[in-house]
């Protein structure tokens, strides 16, 4: 991209803008936004203004802006992430109306998991997830799953960057990360006990995708009181069993015995079995048409 | 920002890149991004190459590219869907316990419906939506809704765009369009009756939101079978009416005998409230460093 006079990109710029907005932080002032990205008010107003026109964001009656719409349309059409949600959905309900307290999808993004989706009742134990928020993978059960089924050693970036423990629980130094991890692929499973708060209890399993690699892991935050934990990794291995099994069948061609309806919308929809179809149907109208452009 | 040579500025490069992967094509090949944007592969490659650094696209083993999980992430920031779709999400699972076809949450976005939530079961009938699509508003029951609640007289612009029937029940006409829309402002919920499958009857209902402004409806797509909608137009009211009473207690300020838990949170997350309890602290915590911020 063209670069401003000052050597950084505009889509920089714009990630920088878009960045300044969090769930601390949902609406700003264009003031704030310039502040907070740490670029001149002309240069955040003419930015702002562009994504204002494109409806990346939206400006309040009180003038302050918000992240458009648009921008979690776009961010809707990744598989990655509202695809494996639409495939989990089911089973993390399935658990949901067994547990009763939270049950949590998750993905690994760089040293940290990203929240993809979270059911929790009211009177559940305290869990700080958000939904699109991330916390640091050595604080987190489905984190010590994701290292140990990691190809590389993300070991040394975690201590790196500072362990930052939490509570009097949360993992101190590298040796006992590298215990949890070993434990974590001996058993399958992660426990994370009290290490974001003394009173609550992570369990993670893993998401096998295809060609075994992990894609997510499914976890329960349940109250921190020495319970066996045997039949929740049941549960949870029975739930993660399935979405590897459903995704899997996903990416299986059209009319393969064990292929999911739907084709490539598979990866992106979990509705009724007629409107799979339905989707199919589009599917291979798209490629008909695609087809017919490439012959003329 | 700068324009390029040819007019067209770095951002409306990058949306049009973003806007070249769809639910038909979550996975594009550089030529096939460079083609359907209608951009050089020079400049097309500088800015997926770009845009893979910052994480909004990534890229597969099979080296196409697909929309980004930071991307979903920065979406996931905005109030105007996912924090809607927290704070509706209880109601929209005790509409689908009952109903068991479809239950959907959407908002307008300019002469479309976009979906930000939609619960199915597997029998139920078909229906064309996707969390994330769109669907015009003269072809949706919740379309009708917005239509009939907008401040503006959105019909003229509809008509221009052309109101594309799609089965022999789908409105043809502008007077037909008018009729539906002074039906719904009468009755407070509109039907759709075949509009986009001749199977499938959409009813939807408004969810208001601050000084009566419509900021979404709740609706289910159900079998088109003649029966009597009153009882699903009363739970879907009830539900519509829950959600606006927890929208309008989310901007109450803390302290208020009616406000909600959970401060700003409150309008991005709906969790147990032990954990919005801590998210209030934590932006309590938030305001505090910014005011000492200011102080220094």
């Amino acid at each position: 991209m063209a670069r401003q006079s000052n050597g950084v990109s505009a889509i920089s710029r714009v990630v920088m803008v878009l960045d300044t907005f969090s769930f601390e932080a949902p609406f700003l002032s264009l003031s704030e936004i310039a502040e907070r990205a740490g670029i001149p008010m002309s240069s955040a107003h003419r930015i702002v203004t562009e994504l204002v026109e494109h409806g990346l964001l939206e400006r309040m009656p009180d003038r302050s802006y918000r992240v458009g719409n648009r921008l979690w349309e776009m961010g809707s059409r990744t598989p990655g992430a509202l695809g494996l949600r639409e495939i989990a959905l089911p089973y993390l309900h399935a658990i949901q109306s067994r547990v009763r307290q939270h049950t949590q999808l998750l993905v690994r993004s760089g040293l940290d998991v990203l929240v993809i989706e979270r059911l929790s009742s009211r009177d559940a134990v305290v869990n700080a997830s958000i939904v699109g928020g991330r916390t640091p993978l050595q604080l987190s059960s489905s984190g010590i799953v994701f290292l140990a089924y990691s190809e590389e050693d993300l070991v040394p970036a975690i201590v790196d960057r500072g362990l930052a423990p939490i509570t009097p629980s949360s993992l101190r130094t590298e040796q006992q990360l590298r215990d949890a991890v070993a434990r974590a692929s001996v058993d399958g499973y992660a426990v994370s006990t009290g290490w974001i708060f003394e009173e609550s209890r992570g369990i993670a399993v893993p998401i096998r995708g295809s060609q075994e690699v992990i894609v997510g892991t499914v976890s329960v935050v349940i109250p921190n009181d020495d319970s066996p934990v045997d039949d929740l990794v049941r549960l949870l291995r029975l739930a993660a069993d399935g979405i590897s099994d459903a995704l899997l069948r996903s990416y299986l061609p059209p009319g393969h015995p064990h292929a999911r309806a739907g084709g490539v919308y598979r990866q992106l929809v979990a509705s009724s079995d007629k409107s799979m179809a339905y989707f199919e149907h589009l599917l291979e109208e798209h490629e008909a048409q695609a087809r017919a452009q490439t012959a003329t």
